[in-house]
């Protein structure tokens, strides 16, 4: 019988830029008097690793190009936040009234390249968030630095939410993964039968990520660090960006 | 500090046409050692659903049609197979060599119209497997029949594993769902500093399926069945249709 227990780090204090997230992963599980083990996975929400790089933008610094301008009257978002995503962005994927879907920076294909006006002081209407330059570095440097103060070799999963192409509703993705395979490729495994399962790769990191959405805060909850015992892989390590499908495998471009 | 805990029922048996859910969920669960409490959730892989409502079809019984033969050449998939996707579906919304994506007549869009190969028995290459065919209705059953033979108030989904367009790996999302809201809307909700959510529906059965997802063995495990507690909800039941994307709002059609 196995188990998969996931719990909240209670009372992380709202996160500042600068701020140590490893000294927050730390204290948390301390106050929920966890002992970190090996493969022990931290689910980190990607908007307090964005805070800490202090990847903040005051809209009203934000000046939008022709092309912003363009897709403003297209779409009638802010072209301010629009002209952001053009930077955050490789490619406009779809833009419609109310919608702009892009190819962030980071590879994947998102709904306005992952800018995020909640959860964001200083005035909420005035300040955007933007996600962070590279959260699967990030994820590994998290990782190395727990194992140098503890011991103990655990995953990093940096947590963003996405809505999909077919689907309502959002799900946990991760847009940054360090200590496990992110993909796991389960080809060549057999089933009950013995029979060779043919192309099945789980999207293990985007698993954990959804899992922990289940208690992570969207909302006024700020539980932005869960932390996950159980969970089982096999395989080499791999990054975040081996679940962005690459372009030319596109059926949906 | 909140939890959420998620356990494989242990030693459920190769499920046969005929058998029983409910009493394999009961049954695995005194296993367990688990005492059901209001508000659990039961998630169970659409798989054993299937095989207990004899879903089961034998490739040499299937003539493939025009179409099929059509998409056969087009694609090289099995045309016996092809048949049945088309069967199963309202449309063919994708079709590569090697690949054809369907709308099922469920309403959502994925691979080979959820036809498995894989954990059937009697010689798998010769027998697939087809989704059930009204998971929704089914789940709604399984958790009044609960209900009234513990007195508990469950919730359950059916769970089955979805590729995705614009990202690699398999997810688990729900097929079937009753006893939560689907999706969860979180429209109107406060964020940490007061500022409103205006668009964030969370996919929860689908979130719930993924995580258990991480338990659930797709190979050689044979744990269709997993138990969740501690997972929270707020708003009025809804089924797993709520999650389909309509066509009209479809994006990439």
């Amino acid at each position: 019988m196995s188990q998969l227990i996931l719990t909240t780090l209670p009372n992380v204090p709202l996160v500042q830029p600068g701020d140590d997230l490893v000294r927050l992963v730390l204290t948390g599980l301390e106050r929920a008097r966890l002992e970190l083990e090996d493969n022990d996975v931290i689910v980190i929400a990607s908007k307090i690793l964005s805070k800490a790089q202090a990847r903040i933008v005051r809209l009203a610094d934000v000046t939008p190009g022709q092309y912003a301008l363009e897709l403003y009257a297209e779409t009638g978002k802010d072209a301010r936040v629009i002209e952001l995503m053009l930077r955050e962005s490789s490619e406009i994927v779809r833009a419609r009234r109310g919608l702009i879907v892009t190819r962030h920076n980071l590879g994947f294909v998102s709904a306005n390249a992952g800018i995020d006006h909640s959860n964001v002081e200083q005035g909420a209407s005035d300040f955007v968030l933007l996600l962070p330059l590279d959260p699967d570095a990030d994820a590994q440097v998290i990782r190395e630095r727990i194992q140098a103060e503890t011991g103990k070799r655990v995953a990093i999963v940096i947590a963003d939410t996405h809505g999909r192409p077919h689907r309502i509703g959002t799900m946990g993705i991760a847009i940054g993964s360090a200590g496990l395979p992110a993909l796991e490729d389960w080809r060549g495994r057999k089933d009950l039968f013995g029979y060779e399962l043919k192309s099945t790769d789980i999207a293990l990191a985007d698993l954990l990520a959804s899992a922990a959405t289940l208690l992570l805060g969207q909302a006024d909850e700020g539980t932005p660090l869960v932390h996950v015992r159980g969970a089982t892989w096999s395989g080499p390590d791999g990054t975040a960006r081996d679940l962005v499908r690459p372009k030319e495998m596109d059926l949906f471009p």
